[in-house]
């Protein structure tokens, strides 16, 4: 059984990994903390789990890592310098780990991960994202860091650019270009989050498609993180991408 | 057996009506003319197929109507006053009906089709088209043509503008608008020319999808043409639709 | 505005309806009346909603006709016999149109009747099912009732069996048989309840899908049906296919 | 440029390689050998590829590996004690790398990889694969090894059944059971030869899926292997797979 303290304990992630660490038949859920609760209500949990905000995360970290606690972190806001302070704590204090990811959506994390192992192989490569109508920006977050991820693996390979003949288009047909990478953005009814990387040559095509319904989705990838978080090689670890075997 | 004799049979499409006519159970081929043949081997035909092109498609049209013989035309470049001009024609003869057709694709005719039907039903709906790489236009003409259709249904039904939160966007990230439709354009090795229309509303997509392998792909629809253009309710009928029952 | 009673209002589809009819700005939701509540209350009402059980439904709708309410009807259970007893009270009665659908979600409607049209056209034709894996029977209904309309089309039009060479199969490789047309059920976490007709012939594909979020997917259904009950040409009417314009 | 020989070089595929070595920029095609002719005509060649049948490739084999030449083979019909012969040849001759690859189809082989990679992180996988009606097994071999690959992943993973509460089943309609993971094969005029495998849990589904239009697909692979052979860390190497920087 780990013990799991959770930090955030009343927001929407927070709750959801609540009720997730209580269903999970490995774990124990030790203490549930949010704004105003005192931290050292922690105090018994071997891995925290912080899903507040840029705000507060980095005192709610410094506290685990100064009792020892490992920490799982789904909170944003991370940036290079962030991450030194982080290793600053860590070189002062034995124990500690730290998982932070951006993403906890394993299925997302997998296209990604997939996506740039198979580009070097294809001629072409487009994404296509589908998302509901109410969201702000096109395209999303995910489409533009895979596109970006699959133009570095391509620039490494030595992969030439995707062939297009096109000389007539009408304004915005082909997409929008992210290093090299044509990116669709559609808004839909009915839709929620849903992604397609096409790879394709010589007489195939390759698909990957991710179709996320729910938060629920990140759910495995934080009980992953939990699970792992005191066995990763790395006292700081960043993307949960190492922790998935491939 | 209906005896069919083809115009522009040596040309690319032509030959393959040829096959097409040779391989049905209840047709014969009697006459294959090209260029340089005389017309009168199409005597003894009771339906003429034209795929030949906008220069000579008009004489053809005129012997066949002439001689009562009747006509599926492939052949492009019919605007309205060419049309006026076959209908002249037909005024003065008895016999000799006449089916002009953009696309004989029954796949093709089938989604515009549907789509329009649909479009008022959803709160959303996009085209997204993908073709080969050696494609000269994004658009295609066909995704172009559905968009038109799917806009005009929905304003006849009164059906609102697709909703759209967008903010900020990438440069042509959400695809171009054809009349409040959005449109994208894919170009990928290995594909040939597939489409889809996404249609979305209150907790649900319906998705029409169209792959078309290669031009084998609208000889069923010539065929269709050929076995209906005798009783055709009007002597003058453009595209297929009207002869799917639908 | 339409005023609008509901019967079955506390139930899990009752309950969306009253929300629906709230949210739908040409209409007034004026009564909402459950078990132990009196029918008299949806006095004032010009159409009435009965989302109830075939215990009660038939009470429900006698009430209606005899006071010249129109009655749009989800509830499940009717056979011949019923739907000829509700004929009667409407001979006896002036006013009090029926409406009666198995199912409300335009979209599932529209692949059926869409799937139906094309089917003649083709030379393959099969149906995939996808659901959650609680669902406990397979295929799903609607699966099978598209399978049964397909192959009816089929019959009438006089097309031939969908071509299949195999000689050597796994026990199960190929569906279930239904009039015809294969059919195969998938049942995958993360699925909510989704479908696709494929239908296939020389060298293109043609593929309805339909992927169904949640139960708010009827509603759309269930107010054209409220909006339209009042004009329709028949005083029963069995389905919503008929308000669609198809 | 490397200096390649082609064995079968008349038959269907030797003539493809034969093709795509002249069109690659890296490669010059220096013999070109079929039934009847002398393998001598191999001498000067670096790399040799063998398209031929099980009869003679093992004479083939036997003459590179003696000559020092590297060999690329995609004939089918290696078991364990034919491998062995090779690694035989090998140790009694310096140089002569050999790769044999039942499958030289980079997109096939990566889904498989990737699905490998993947089954462990979700409840539920089942695959669908649709071929074209002549088709004579079903499910065809690759989806057959496909769920063979994800059978055991997910059993050395420790993951548990796909979930399913079917009690009430029409005969089929669940697919065939390879090893626990459901398999469905659909067969369809126009289709050539597609596979999804389909992976879904909490809120979200993945789906790799994999279209090959024809036996072109299948020359990148080869090609790659010609790259490589001369670099291989093994002499004798079965399958692509570990070509790929996987």
């Amino acid at each position: 059984m780990i013990k799991v303290g959770v930090l955030g304990a009343r927001g929407r992630m927070g709750a959801e990994v609540c009720r997730a660490v209580e269903g999970a038949a490995d774990m124990e859920l030790v203490a549930a903390v949010d704004q105003g609760d005192d931290l050292a209500a922690l105090t018994g949990a071997e891995a925290v789990v912080d899903f507040t905000n840029p705000g507060v995360v980095m005192d709610n970290l410094r506290w685990c890592v100064e009792h020892g606690l490992h920490a799982v972190v789904g909170t944003s806001g991370f940036d290079p310098a962030r991450l030194d302070t982080v290793r600053g704590w860590q070189a002062a204090n034995p124990g500690g780990n730290v998982l932070i990811a951006p993403n906890f959506g394993v299925g997302a994390v997998l296209m990604m991960h997939f996506a740039q192992k198979a580009a070097p192989f294809f001629d072409s490569v487009e994404v296509v994202e589908t998302h509901h109508p109410n969201k702000l920006d096109a395209p999303s977050g995910t489409a533009y860091r895979t596109a970006e991820l699959i133009a570095a693996a391509r620039a490494e390979a030595g992969t030439g650019p995707s062939p297009d003949a096109t000389t007539t288009e009408l304004d915005g047909a082909r997409g929008t270009d992210v290093g090299g990478v044509r990116v669709h953005a559609i808004r839909m009814a009915g839709a929620i989050a849903h992604q397609e990387v096409i790879l394709g040559g010589h007489g195939e095509i390759f698909t990957l498609r991710h179709d996320s319904m729910n938060r629920e989705s990140f759910m495995p990838g934080v009980l992953l993180g939990v699970r792992k978080v005191a066995d990763l090689p790395d006292r700081l670890t960043v993307g949960i991408e190492s922790l998935l075997g491939l």
